[in-house]
């Protein structure tokens, strides 16, 4: 993960374009089943329409005394997203709306975008702006704003069942690190070591598409399809920095989703900050839509909008580390492993089983049980036909894990059985 | 209302008879349209009977040394309502089971009524009592208890729809300020205030009848419409003094008169009593009674049978402020405000509209949204044609003003539509 | 209770055998009409088969010095429950892996059963263990193990209704007082004063049987009438020492049976442990497995596996006391008069009914209710054809007792009425 970081995060990619396309194709050389679809600019998606295709090539400003300014070159978010081409001179008074800069963070680049509506501008320090000097600046946009598509990236890796779960991360924004391309690289180690498996029971579905546009560009084609298979799904982003665990909760709350990521978290004692739907702020604001109403919700290290570098030049390769993305990656892939077990069974017997005789139980009663047989009692006492295995590890206060283990064990024994 | 209140004290109510008329029409003088209905006595209304009309003269005791005792015309309350005629001479020890005084409120003469079993007795201060002299007392009482009518006045403000908000106040007490006279000019200006609207989306309905008998009367003609139309009720007393605000639940406690009340009271930062239905005391008793079961809640000030004063002679217009009387207009005001507009609405689009191209989004990012653009921003996130505006905006932890002004705001840009 | 207890505890019963049948025959002398049934060994009850017929008669150890130990005259918790013949020499170290002691409790003798695996056994206090002198041991055991009956004894006290209430207890312990014995005896009382009544509103079932396949066997037979009838259920055991009240509550918790219980305790102002179902010890093993679900909850003092004396000759007859025996039967005689009386009641008038005429009211208003005017008052409010008298109770927060008896004289005045 670390290395496919690496080497992506130097890209510019937007929503649509070049970058976007070198990105997509980065992830198709390590997983070739991941499909790469295209979406013809000017195409309806919903209350949206896919905008032209951007392509900056370079970007900066000549100050008066000569000197290279917001050089596209050295970093990517000088540019705001999508400027349209320019080559003229204008004074920096002039100059000044078409500069973005933020007074309470004066040493970084701001991240800034205008996909809808063609303009252009430079970002930068704002320790930078101040010391600009009166005079007359070059201003040179070399970009191509025409019709093209959207891609995305999509890899479906079937298991036993139609059921679907979903992972959604969003390769648009350009040399951002914590927030999009953690979330991207995450992606595809979760869909290396799943397609190395062929127990699966769930189907599993990775999406790489480009944030809000790109989701529901992928909606507007399988919204109904995807009502119907989607067991639970996921954003995710801005998991590989230092910063405590968040929870983003689906709209409505008690999704599987929701009770898996929290269940995870109780089983491994892991605190973690619980953020309102509120507060949403990536494609769970897609999927969830009242009208869309997927069971997506969203486990995060520092969630965006919450932390100091979020969407300037501080959100780079320093802020990541290859232990924060390794514990995200074994979070998520906890949070799967719980989803593949969590089966629903019912007993085999009216009244308890007589355990003694499947050696399941001391024949001599000694009063006392051992932790096993004690997780047995309790599970024999509530597994009903009803209850998944999330929420019976819940009522019986034991650990997923634990119950999940025993309940096989009891299964083997027939005296419990699958329901579904 | 200060007015009203001053010109209606005076006289000398009860559930029958030329008082409450003459109040009734001293209200349709106010508004003409209000109807004034007559139940003849002896009529049957549910467990109840209409009773006969009583009406009092004059009333007083003539002491040993001649002198005049509890007379009617210095306080109507001196007679027990409901007093049979009397001229005769008794002793102070005879007189004693038809004085009523309240040994802790000395200085205070208690107000008593006998309604349905003939009796007579007067009302006077402790301390009075304790002074009268061993001797032959005169007892004198003019009154008439026959055949007659019960009065109340009903008015109907049509709106749009036949959904009701019903306002029910009681004209039934003789000299009382804060109980009962309270409601029935603060129910008047509510009523003045919504004749002089053509934009009204319910139906408001008054009432001005006497308590339990008059509300049963209205009851009786009216259960099966009102379980039909009545969206919320709200019984007006005890709501011109000083006191601490106090909210009567209904008997479910979660109709959409208790949300309207408790929302509004927390939208405007303000203290109040919450009370249970156990504690009821007024016409919420047959409103909410299991067999009724309409939607009525109380906002009042000092609740009734907690303020010193209550049914005594000090609940006279001293214990009333114009301010007080105003700002519970105001209350109820903003109540039926947030009423006529706890519309339900749903999303126009499967997935977030573009706000950008509506001008409700700045079209070039920067991370941070203005205070109505997060509004919009978390209506959007709920708004899915089940909640009404006062679930939503406690969703969203807005005031209800602001939820309102902004979801209209996004019905205008067709992002929104209204359900019901 | 406290007599029937003392001559109970010295027989040596298990699941089977003579002891148990000796201690179905002294109940049966007390209420003839309990029938004793027989379960035939090898027949299929679920997923456990009826055992073979236990019966000892001695046994003992002679030691290397010729001394007496382990002596089965002495207590019959010193041999293994179900151990089978044995006539012979061994050393002790052979010996050890058949002794059975508690380190943490060196002065008692262990329970130790080995009802479905042949084996055998001596329990000894451990500091005896200890002194045991190297040396060839007589081991000595005079046993049968033979085909036979599991008995059990149920009996039916008729109501008016086929809604039963169901008390179920075990008697197959050997000589334990509080754990079983205790339960056994206050069974046997609560039915000898049912017996005498002719009032019944419900059945009652007393069952004494042996715990977990002899409430199997009953289960076997009765399981579908049960789940029609049965309305509450109660498994007695653990209700003869002086430790504190403790409830164990039905699988799901809100049963009728649950409800009562807690209920009770509240209006008695008594204080109580409350334990979860995880860990349950008893016959609601049984009655509530998910494949059963009956709505047996309980109410003990000390409860199972909590006490230091549980499972061991400890719980002698000098851990109980009369007193706590009458105080416990004195709770369940509350909980059957609350059950009796837990009927559903609805108003009989549209409104609140007139009840000065009544003489329930004063005629004369004075704005104060005495006691019982404000619980019929209270009542009035809430008493809709759903709530039953517990819930009632609760929602006016009154005492069951307190609000029986208004309730009473509100159907004796014809404004309430029974429905169920």
């Amino acid at each position: 993960m670390w290395d496919h970081a690496n080497q992506l995060f130097p890209i510019c990619r937007s929503i649509t374009g070049d970058g976007l396309r070198q990105t997509l194709g980065h992830l198709k050389k390590v997983i070739p089943k991941i499909e790469i679809k295209g979406i013809p600019s000017g195409q309806k998606i919903f209350d949206w329409t896919i905008p032209d295709e951007w392509n900056p090539k370079n970007a900066y400003m000549i100050g008066p005394d000569g000197e290279k300014i917001a050089n596209f070159h050295e970093n990517n978010l000088h540019l705001v997203s999508y400027s349209v081409p320019m080559h003229k001179r204008m004074s920096l008074s002039d100059l000044q709306s078409h500069l973005h800069s933020i007074v309470e963070k004066p040493d970084l680049i701001p991240y800034r975008t205008s996909y809808y509506k063609r303009d252009w501008g430079f970002c930068l320090p704002h320790r930078t702006r101040q010391n600009l000097k009166d005079g007359i600046y070059e201003i040179y946009i070399d970009s191509e704003i025409k019709p093209g598509v959207l891609n995305y990236g999509e890899l479906l890796i079937p298991g036993q069942t139609e059921k679907e779960i979903m992972f959604s991360t969003y390769p648009c924004h350009p040399s951002l690190a914590n927030d999009s391309l953690s979330g991207v690289v995450i992606a595809l180690a979760l869909a290396k070591n799943l397609m190395n498996r062929n127990d699966l029971y769930h189907s599993f579905r990775f999406l790489w598409t480009p944030e809000t546009i790109g989701s529901l560009a992928w909606l507007d084609s399988n919204i109904g399809r995807a009502k119907e298979v989607i067991q639970a799904g996921f954003v995710l982003t801005c998991l590989g920095d230092d910063g405590p665990l968040s929870y983003m909760p689906s709209r409505k709350g008690k999704t599987l989703a929701d009770r898996v990521i929290t269940k995870m978290l109780y089983d491994n004692n892991l605190a973690f900050d619980s953020y309102s739907f509120n507060q949403r702020g990536s494609d769970e604001r897609q999927f969830c839509h009242p009208n869309v109403d997927l069971p997506f919700a969203s486990l995060m290290r520092s969630i965006y909008g919450e932390y100091e570098e979020y969407h300037t030049s501080g959100d780079d390769m320093g802020l990541l580390s290859p232990a924060a993305l390794q514990e995200s990656f074994n979070l998520y892939f906890r949070i799967i492993e719980m989803l593949e077990k969590n089966r629903v069974y019912k007993p085999m017997t009216i009244g308890e089983p007589q355990l003694g005789k499947r050696n399941l139980y001391a024949n001599l009663s000694d009063s006392t049980l051992d932790e096993d047989e004690m997780v047995r009692f309790k599970i024999l006492g509530y597994a009903d036909g009803e209850l998944d295995l999330i929420s019976l590890s819940e009522i019986v206060d034991e650990p997923f894990d634990v119950v999940s283990s025993q309940v096989q064990i009891l299964v083997d024994a027939q005296v419990l059985e699958l329901v579904k």
